[in-house]
Order: C-alpha cells, then structure tokens, then sequence
C-alpha cells in the first residue's frame, strides 16, 4: 500500500484530535490527550490492518465493544512517542491536501509544546486547549465547551 | 497530487454508481446511467479541482444549486467516455483497497456491457439492472427497489 494512498484514505476518513478528560490527579484538574484515528466500517478491517502496518503502531477495535449496533472499527494512536517518531513524520512525508492539513500542522504544533511540557505551565496549558477547540471545522462535534475547560482549570496557586 | 492519493482519498469519498432514470423513449422505459463522483464540504474544493485536473475530465457543481443549506459540493463524471477512457485506466494503475474496489469492478464491467451494447437486449439490461443493485452494500441507500425497475421494464416484445 503507497503512503500517498494512506494520506489520501486519511484526508477523506481520519482524523487528529485532541481529547481533554477530567484527571483530579493532575495539576490542572485536565489532561490533554492527542489521538490519530481512522473510523471504517468492519468491511473495511484489512485496510486498516495495512495502515497499522505501515504506520507500525496503534491498534483496532471495535467503536462498541459488545458489537451490537454499532459495527464499526477504529484505528487508534494514542501513544505520544509512537505519534512524534512514526504518525506525524509520515504526514510530513506523504501530505494531506484537504482543510484536514490545517488539523494535522495543529495537532503537530501541540505535540511539540507538550514535548517541551509547555501543558505544566497553566498559560500552555490554556493555550493548548485554544488551539485544540480551533481544530476539526472549531469543535462543534465535541460534547463539552472550551469554556467549561478553561473555568475549571485548578492552577497550581489554588491548589497550595 | 500523487495518483495513489487521489485513490485512496477516492477510496474513503468517491463513488462509483449506476442511477436508473425512468425514459419513455427509450426501448426498455428505463436508463442505465453510470457516474463516478465525489461528495466534499464546500473547504475541499480545491482538492476536487486538482481530482478534475488530474483525471481530466467532468466538473464540479454544488448540490444544492441555491446554495442555501446544503454546502457541499460534487465532482461528477457522466460522459461514458471519459468513464472508459480516463477514470476506469486510472484506478487500474492506482488501485482501491477497501471493499469500494468491488463496486468499480462491477462499474467497469457494466461499462463494459454496455459498450458491446448488452443493455440493448433485455437480457443483457435485466443483468445490467442486478449487478447494479448489487453494489454499493447492496444499494441500501437507493429510493427505488431493484423490483420496480424489473417489474417496468417495456420489452421491444410490448411495444410491438
């Protein structure tokens, strides 16, 4: 399978993300977390199992686990260093060409600052979570408001 | 833009289809029409017009000609032969791989029939009308049930 294929399959299917989940753990109450993901159909498992392949990490499963309705699968990269030296070295190599290169250069931007660990720095922090609501046509598809983020957020000085 | 781009971004987007249109004046009532075309937000244009470039031929037109809600666009090609001639070569040297590459064999091979002129015979237009309903995870999608085209059909017999 040529990478351009696979950027071409990813422009149209895939998608780079940034997921926030609630972490009372860590320092900001939030943790940011960067996902490259393809939805298929179950149909579609071998070319997915051929991305996997050439990208050589991440893993499918199936979106409902017990397969009942929803019978489709994902392709998922959630491991940092697996998106640093293999996902976005590949996206360099073989670009995308839709309004999803814009997504791509953020999610990159992003990965670099929390590489720099600009995400232990509240205003990185915030930053991070600006530009990740600017990504995917400005969030609309997500459940939760850049808002209710940015106003819970625990800083450090509230903690001590 | 690489060929194997365009393919597997057609691979995840595009679609190869054959629409019935109800024509009285033809021998049978019905016309077989194949169209391959791509279904994109309006932010994609671009890429819809490099497609057009490199494939040379058909157009891009919106789908909902007011514009008004609907802000996707299409890129559409009609002419049967372009079809033979520019479209099918190209994605026999940059091949599909998920399960769509089912449906452009089956394409290619109505295109086929009804370049030996097959759909002029009723036999051969009754096949045309099976293969094309069993496209496209079985025509799922279609309004119109494979019956009622069947079931329609004038044969020159009739008309006689």
């Amino acid at each position: 399978m040529n990478g351009h294929y696979i950027a071409g399959f990813v422009d149209g299917e895939g998608s780079f993300h940034i997921a926030f989940q609630k972490r009372d753990d860590l320092k900001f109450g939030w943790q940011a977390v960067p996902e490259f993901h393809i939805n298929q159909n179950f149909t579609s498992r071998k070319v997915l199992e051929e991305i996997k392949k050439q990208l050589r990490c991440g893993y499918i499963k199936a979106n409902d686990a017990l397969g009942k309705r929803d019978k489709t699968l994902v392709y998922v990269v959630r491991d940092r260093l697996d998106l640093i030296e293999k996902v976005i070295p590949f996206f360099e190599r073989f670009p995308l060409h839709t309004e999803k290169r814009k997504d791509f250069e953020l999610f990159r931007k992003i990965i670099q600052m929390m590489k720099k660990n600009d995400h232990m720095k509240i205003e990185g922090f915030r930053k991070i979570i600006q530009i990740a609501y600017s990504m995917n046509a400005d969030g609309i598809y997500r459940k939760r408001k850049m808002e209710d983020i940015l106003t819970t957020l625990t800083s450090s000085e509230t903690i001590r």
